[in-house]
């Protein structure tokens, strides 16, 4: 089969780990029998240098035009990269948050998963790091505090700012169903977070997704509160299947369950429509300190493609082998310097992915 | 001197731990020459019970008359206590959003700090509990989406409900100014945290903490994004002395770094109005399943109290004696069941208050 990616490499580490990606795709490709055709789309910095904003109307549509989007990474740094002298919607990190929008991808899923033989680099305990945890955190990615109204006005003299955060019973139950979809794939429990005990929105999130786990009888559903979460996560991740969560808390939670991993190098993530398509990205970011250095570990954008395999091609034989290779790297003792650790074998970005290819 | 003391013993374990409390600061008043005068106060689900409502007037004015308020713990069990069926202005946890807004108590400190001879309790791994950390978290108690407007209503026939995030420069300068003063008593390192890649309030945020940190040249000041800093304190917790952000990213980091102390009946707290006044109580919540069984662990809430002792009584020499009698009872391997370990002698709460005064 054919199918179009609209590839975005972005900023700082962006270009080579996005290259890996590719290089994997094109070996999946070879082996199973597809052809995928990239096109390239510029956004953040990149983008400004070029257009002057992070992402064109051009780019967009370029990117609405094909199968899926791969993304590297976007952003700089505060006080060194000129971009941040831009007022807040002409930064690179508004690119992001424009094609989401504009993709209407309202479903971001995060995995977290603790590899066994990175467990030494899991920054909890020992006999939880021995225990593991598979988690996937389904965040809200369209809606919330992140795209409600705001404004900065004086109020009698006094500088005052608002921000607001809105849900519709709609938006709701459409992140709610995903979550029990992958759910009924998985271990068959949902975990929803909200701030019930104070927010409106929170109610009517509690309510809605109530109202959802009636369609999906085997499945347990369980409602914590945002502050217990972020204790939970710290003390018993394993106790953690699907978390389903508004944008805002879900960024919070799901940057924490990143790192209880202790290895962000490896984690992927899908942000998806109602439809199969969907845009990929490496949870990570851009680590500029590193770019162009060989350096960066390729494997969350692999895994990433991985995820673009499953979730939007329906190939979830082909996901499997690239997953399966990305395992069995690590079986063979082949790290890049971010998860390396004694007795490995230290490799780069570039070959970190020949490594994969080669296991495929 | 003579302290009026506004004692609110709440609900589940709030009355057996506040009671102990209290034995301290009479052990403090005999020793040092002070005579502390109690009132009690209903508040939560015993007011709801007694009155109809979490907190009454007459009980609110009475905690304003006095010099300071130690309070237990409010709140039961969504499902089970007959409180969760009222509507959300009613339930017990609404009595604490009142108290704090009717005295204006809108400066929230939270001490995370290991102790070392509890850091076994530790969730994360060795090295970083051997090097232990101490921080505070100053959390903005009265503004934000805790207390904007909110609705529910219907939108074209779509229930949607909105919660408001408002900040005012005078709100986040008073704040700024508390943190910066309380870093200048200790490490003199600042760590503002908001989301001001996002939030036009973060954005304000920022720009005043900026404007604040002027008056303070000794003390050092970054920015955090509250995703990243979600993560930081799982992976270098020692990095952090003050930190200061609003009102909900308070709720949620401040109770993900109690959880990385392992140890969350050790924590106290404060909630401060701009003079001397406030409201002590302790970082944990009322523990229904426990209540009445004299297994609670009173430690802090006596921290508590040694915090009031501090900070609206000016003792500082007896917050002093009460704070290394904690820490002698600690050395002494006298332990409540929650902090319990191999070799340890167990005591219940009210034998916990008993060696603490002893050894004052
Ligand atoms: C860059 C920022 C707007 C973004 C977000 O918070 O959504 C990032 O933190 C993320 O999680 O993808
Ligand atoms: C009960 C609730 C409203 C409260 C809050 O979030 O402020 C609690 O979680 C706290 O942190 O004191």
């Amino acid at each position: 089969m054919n199918f179009n990616v609209a590839v975005i490499p972005g900023d700082g580490i962006g270009p080579e780990i996005v290259r890996e990606a590719q290089k994997v795709l094109d070996a999946v490709g070879t082996k199973f029998g597809h052809v995928f055709n990239y096109t390239e789309v510029d956004m953040g910095g990149v983008s400004i240098d070029k257009h002057g904003v992070p992402l064109t109307d051009e780019a967009l549509a370029t990117a609405q035009k094909s199968d899926a989007v791969l993304l590297g990474a976007v952003g700089g740094v505060v006080g060194k990269d000129s971009w941040y002298e831009l007022p807040p919607n002409l930064r690179p990190e508004a690119g992001l948050l424009a094609i989401r929008k504009g993709l209407n991808l309202f479903a971001n899923l995060r995995p977290a998963y603790l590899y066994k033989e990175l467990k030494g680099a899991c920054p909890l305990k020992e006999e939880v790091a021995d225990a593991g945890f598979d988690m996937i955190i389904v965040r809200e990615l369209t809606g919330g505090l992140y795209f409600g109204e705001r404004k900065t006005e004086e109020v009698d003299g006094v500088l005052t700012a608002t921000d607001t955060l809105t849900y519709n019973e709609n938006e709701i139950r459409r992140i709610a169903k995903k979550a029990f979809e992958i759910a009924m794939k998985r271990r068959k429990n949902v975990i929803s977070v909200d701030k019930s005990n104070v927010l409106d929105s929170s109610r009517l999130w509690d309510k809605v997704v109530n109202e959802v786990a009636k369609d999906y009888p085997e499945v347990t559903l369980t409602h914590m509160l945002v502050d217990n979460c972020a204790m939970q996560l710290v003390k018993d991740p394993a106790q953690f299947d699907v978390v389903v969560t508004e944008n805002m808390f879900g960024d919070i939670l799901s940057d924490e369950a990143s790192m209880i991993t202790g290895s962000i190098g490896m984690l992927s993530s899908a942000s998806l429509r109602e439809d199969k398509f969907g845009l990929y990205e490496p949870s990570h970011g851009a680590a500029p300190d590193i770019a162009g250095q060989n350096k960066a570990n390729p494997i969350a954008t692999i895994l990433s493609a991985a995820m673009m395999l499953r979730y939007s091609f329906d190939l979830d034989k082909e996901a499997d082998a690239v997953e399966k290779a990305v395992e069995k790297v690590l079986e063979d003792n082949i790290r890049t310097v971010d998860i390396m650790s004694d007795g490995m074998t230290l490799v780069g970005c570039k070959e970190m992915g020949d490594e994969i290819v080669n296991r495929l």
